[in-house]
């Protein structure tokens, strides 16, 4: 029940067109669902600026395009994750205007206008191997409007590689750290910053790395506090996570 | 070596009171180290208000005492974790100033002014056993500065139960989710709001729980994208990460 | 050895047929195990509305043919469960009244009369990817003679969806609530009513969720009672259950 | 909002004493919730005979003692699991018509009238080392209004000993199967029977057990569909299980 | 149903005191069970010589000692594994002729005459630690009547030590090898005889052995065929095992 | 060093050809390897019947085949293991003569006359999915030289099958029992019998099976003793352990 | 920064072209890290020998093929790892003098002059699947300029095999000890030497083997101190810790 | 069979007081092992300097205190590890001259002349919870011959503690670091050195550390080749390590 039903079925009994009695039963049993939606979608709205986000993996091409469709039809932005080469071709054919990074494995559909940055990210990884990881996390961060730093390939193979990044890093709110193997870029980092540093462990490694399970138990027992962790290989929620930190910031503002 | 050291080294050597020769040698080889840690020390001094913090976990009360004498010495405000009831007193007798919350197991002492609270974080619990951890977050997070929202007992065994505080959590900037058995309230909470969420695992539960894995990887798994997750029972560092979000957010603004 | 057969044997004893000696040895050694078979037996005749299932995964079409040809002799109804398109065809070849789903993967036919249907299942899923699971679930429930009501999407990263089912919920006897990645559906469905949850684990998910373990721990450490757990991907093994709570349940009415 | 304020509220409407708009606020940002809980507590009162339930292993005798006090102002009948025989004294001293099992480590005060016994639960154990994890479930469902068949020490050791129960078996309408070790036996049970089957692993063994994870696993993957998990050693919730099993079966006769 | 009944019932039948259709039920629903029973009491008392055992480990001193009463009625020989020294005192406090061995925690009750010993069986360590283990086994293997040859403290930190002991073990017909940490024992073993090997991992170690978890998953994966592999600690299993084979190896002489 | 060239080595010393130094030194340093190599060798010899035995899985086909023919030249009988169709092919086309078994996966060649088979082993399955695990089992046996009993499917979905082939059984010296899944049946066999169990987990299932795990842990954990465990699909290492079993038995004997 | 511009930083103070603020400034924020940098490579170049290395393993044949160009314009020595055939002849068409071993997976370009070799190393293998991670090690250790001797399939199933090389084995100062399923070897050779050991598991096996964790943690319980282990399958890893042991003991004699 | 042994034999075949056979029976089948103990032990007399070894852990102290007094009747130096203060005192009573660090829980006896120091050996750690492990690796390589650097504190939460250290890491032969929790330290030490580095995980921190787990896999998956991993905790191992590297390395340069 949104907004529009709920003020016609209050004006109703206001009116005398339906009784108390049935308002309270329509209020009770069936639409008290529907006020929380409205109440929840009323919460999304606030959330202006997030596009629709498709998770492609485990979907055939055709399947994928069936749901780009759908969203592009009532967004103005629609975001893809976990694309493959073959669906982005197919979903590309009809959406020409869509974007594709192979690397990132992402697609997205941005018809609006150009928004200002809001906010600036640090994407840090430990080495080459996590860039596919960071770059979903990076692209994913600018659709959804902020400024991102690259910083690839200082992991603690050779630590001393972060020091000339420490300004860059100074002027960013939050960093999303990407490392796999170890894992000890997050807690280096959270050591050499004061910024909340958002781990996501990647399944980058072999033997004993277990899939990224070695990466992300290194993440969470970061002698450094400061350090929030999501899932193995998931650049996506560090993305979505980085973003709402910044938008409840910038909203403090106001 | 500090600035002040720095410029004195330079000036000798404009001054041709050491030769270039020794002044490379200086920088080279022993003050590079000393450098850096001006230049990290200076971003520390940005984290003011930070207290030094004892982990008291394995540390008998007379080695805890001792430590929180040194650096009562030199700090307005320190701040001690996992503290026993026995070590609390030994440290009361003292420091009769210290405040100790024996759910928390938190001790601190703050002779400073009182600051002005910065920004606003809630606190949720699944159930009743997880308050030790919310309280350690809660109160870390107090004496770090922000004003807290306690919502305690929340979780999805009686998930409607969250709902009369959807208007409060919306107030604040971060949120900090507790919670041990299926560890779900993070996930739910994160779909209900825009805000981040900092997911704490408890170990609280039995048999299948595996000491508050089954918390950890249901957190890690969330479907709801904004969710950072700490280690088990982890309350502390919650809080760090959730004052760390709220000080850049703040300092975004200058 | 049958009824018949032992019929047989006593009134050979009685008749003097036999002497008791031999008849003592027929039923001490060899027989008691037919004994049981046919008591077993005689239990099995009463599931009567159970058909036959054939678990194809791992057999090869040709395989899978024969044996559902061999059930297809003796028995009305015959089910088959995680059926490859290939096998599909390849029986349906044979079998062209049978029926094939493919997201449910199964396959069946049912020569028989249409039976009324007996109890009423509600087959709940977390997300969209839980559809395949779900369907095995409640076709197979169907096809034991339940009556379904399939309510899908409604998982905990907008926990709100589930309230509007709230009603229809109430009016079955058992549920089945699916779930990957963090699993947290049966539990929040668990909490909100007071019917019994045969909860179902899916692997759908990636990195830290393990083929399904984060879910089916979470569902095994469920802060709410009254959730019972199957193998992860197990909708079959879910809807079995289903039908013997609601068979025995009904049967209690007699 | 309970069912009187909505009615009070769409009154005021209908009379004009307030207006639409602060009615529409009204219900859309406060009170939503409060209706929820309404239909959640109508829900609740469903389940009458639920007596409300403490679970008191960590928490010290005093806090229990406290809570116990308190469910027992407002309920005729209150159960509380784990209770160590400190708790139980502690308690008695205060309920001494309160019943302690210590063996089950269940007291329970039922202060009402004797209600007539609906369904019948076979509880099974493998071992006599189960009967702790037996009899908190078996007392619990007696607690909760059911007969209870009591077949001990039955486990595949020995699995012949199981034959002479079947058709006492055959009289339940749930079985609990309680194991450690290998957990065979609600496999075992399930395939010689028509009976849903709640199997409860014990943490009972040692070495490869893994506090109760071999038991767990074995029951997960039971050959036999019809078999439902739960946690490690929670014979509390297989009863609460087999309660709202029968509770719904018997609601459907009406 | 022992034998004697069912002479009874079928001379009843013959006598026509009984019809065949009551035989017939009698046989069929009841009595099928003792059958069984007798049966494999049958197939017990083959097992001659095997004494009761009882497993004291979760046992009270007094609960053992009950049991150990029961048993020594009946039986000529009792053995309890797992006795704490408590317990053996007071069990010895009843029964003076009991042997009680600490390192090996088990305690024996030998009434009958001396049998002569069967078969040969070796048990081997790889450290000093594994001797509790060891003993359990060895021990075990006496009462059951087999002769034991130690062979201790020979593990893979100097496995030359075992070479001079191959010609003892050549005279065995079976080899229990008892081994910690990396629990390479049996598997060198195994490559240097043609003897059947059984494997007892021990808990003995720490860290990353996981409580024996390490040398357990190495005796599953020796590279040497012929080793069977017993339950982390389980010595007792391990005798019983090798005395089956012994047994089933001198039955086949006859 | 073999006997032939220690008994030179030591005639040269009596007729003065090599010093008593020269002799210590070859004794000492080279050859101490060599005498153990004889002495090793000696026991193999002992071993005779034992083929030479090929590990195919991970080896190309030409690999597997090489391997082959330099066994065939020595020995009148070579076992190949987890032989591929096409490896069995390509072997074929030069021994024409060599058996393959597909469900096996065996291969094997055996030139030499009919020996009379030596000692009885039943090889016992849950399912007809355990069955590849099993003929590897029972084929490698029967190529060891003993006789086979196949008791298949009386897993316990349906514990009573095994009931009718306990004679059977009885006439075994040993029992390989394999089982997917739960893993039960070798502890039902052991509690029903009192012969010697060899249990063979196997990969077949899904879900928290994790490969086989499910099925390891719980026959580790068999409650009744007598059962030793191989790896998980390890059909031949439990035909070889049955082999040693019955070898040393006979031997016993002489 | 490099040396070359510390000292015309200096001068430049030292002849006023500078001040003294900017030369703080300059070495306080920017070129820190680059005198950290330039420390570091300074002790890079003290490893002089050590080639670059490509990880190629999650590399296209191209990608791999571009790093190779890369590294050969600046280097006399390159080494790649995990290469497959595909990329070897990509890379071999461009670089002909480069030497592949396709066993090893390992392809290096070595166009400098003939090195002495330095330093002598024992690489051992429990058997012959552990080939291809034995030889990436000791190809590694020969490029790396270290002489290799190979003694391989000297496992714990014939454990005695290992003696005749002891005397080899007491010529080198560093032995590496390959080995799959239960991963004895390393053990086994640190207690019959007194060189340090490094050990490799490998992935060589299967089921409880669970991918080389088996021989992973056997290794790490090596009961004879003296063991020091890498990840499974990590060849070159190991390589390259026993070339750092060997180029430390030679420096540390100069 | 010591050297005097053989001879006397080979001189009794020379002087034909003994015949061929039987010195050849003597020499295959029983003394073969005494000539490699022989062999073996001239190994260890290599050894010199290495003090016999008691791991007190498990053991009473009066047990202790047995292995301690036999090792100190043949052996200069005697060391134990994992000495709790009660064991201490015991030996000390017995030992006067024995020296007890409590924190390494090390006591050694070394009655022995002042060796001079062989070989710098720097144990570095993460945090100060990580000291008694790095106390007992410190004092081991203290008590085997070796000057010790302790580096301590220098973790990741400040890497830049670390590079004051470079230049006196820089003259050690070995590294030994030291961490818990994220368990980084040593592959950052290996990143910027060129020494061979021993990593030992400590079971330091809480939650999912898994008892050391954590910082275990991390170092087996550190990026920087180069590092060798023992067992959590074991201090002690390590020590030996790299007591073995610089010991051949000395050795090497003779």
């Amino acid at each position: 029940m949104d907004n529009r039903k709920l003020q016609e079925l209050l004006q109703n009994v206001r009116d005398g067109k339906i009784s108390v009695k049935e308002a309270e039963k329509t209020l009770k049993y069936l639409p008290y669902a529907d006020i929380n939606t409205a109440k929840i979608d009323h919460h999304r709205s606030i959330r202006r600026g997030m596009p629709e986000v498709i998770f492609c993996q485990g979907k055939t091409p055709e399947q994928s395009l069936a749901v780009f469709q759908e969203l592009a039809k009532h967004n103005e932005c629609v975001l893809a994750t976990r694309v493959s080469q073959e669906t982005a071709s197919l979903i590309r054919s009809q959406f020409p205007d869509a974007c594709y990074c192979q690397e990132a494995k992402i697609l997205f559909l941005s018809t609006g206008e150009n928004r200002p940055r809001t906010g600036k990210i640090a994407v840090l990884t430990a080495g080459t191997s996590d860039l596919p990881v960071a770059e979903e996390a990076a692209l994913t961060a600018e659709v959804l409007g902020s400024e991102v730093v690259r910083i690839y390939d200082v992991g603690v193979a050779g630590i001393h590689r972060i020091f000339p990044y420490l300004e860059d890093i100074d002027k960013c709110q939050v960093l999303i750290a990407v490392a796999g193997m170890e894992g000890a870029l997050p807690g280096v980092v959270a050591g050499l910053t004061d910024k909340p540093v958002i781990a996501v462990p990647t399944s980058t490694g072999y033997g004993a790395n277990f899939g990224g399970l070695a990466a992300l138990l290194a993440m969470l027992n970061s002698c450094s506090p400061g350090v929030g962790v999501v899932n193995i290989d998931n650049g996506f929620g560090a993305a979505v996570l980085a973003y709402l930190i910044i938008k409840n910031s910038f909203q403090g503002e106001a």
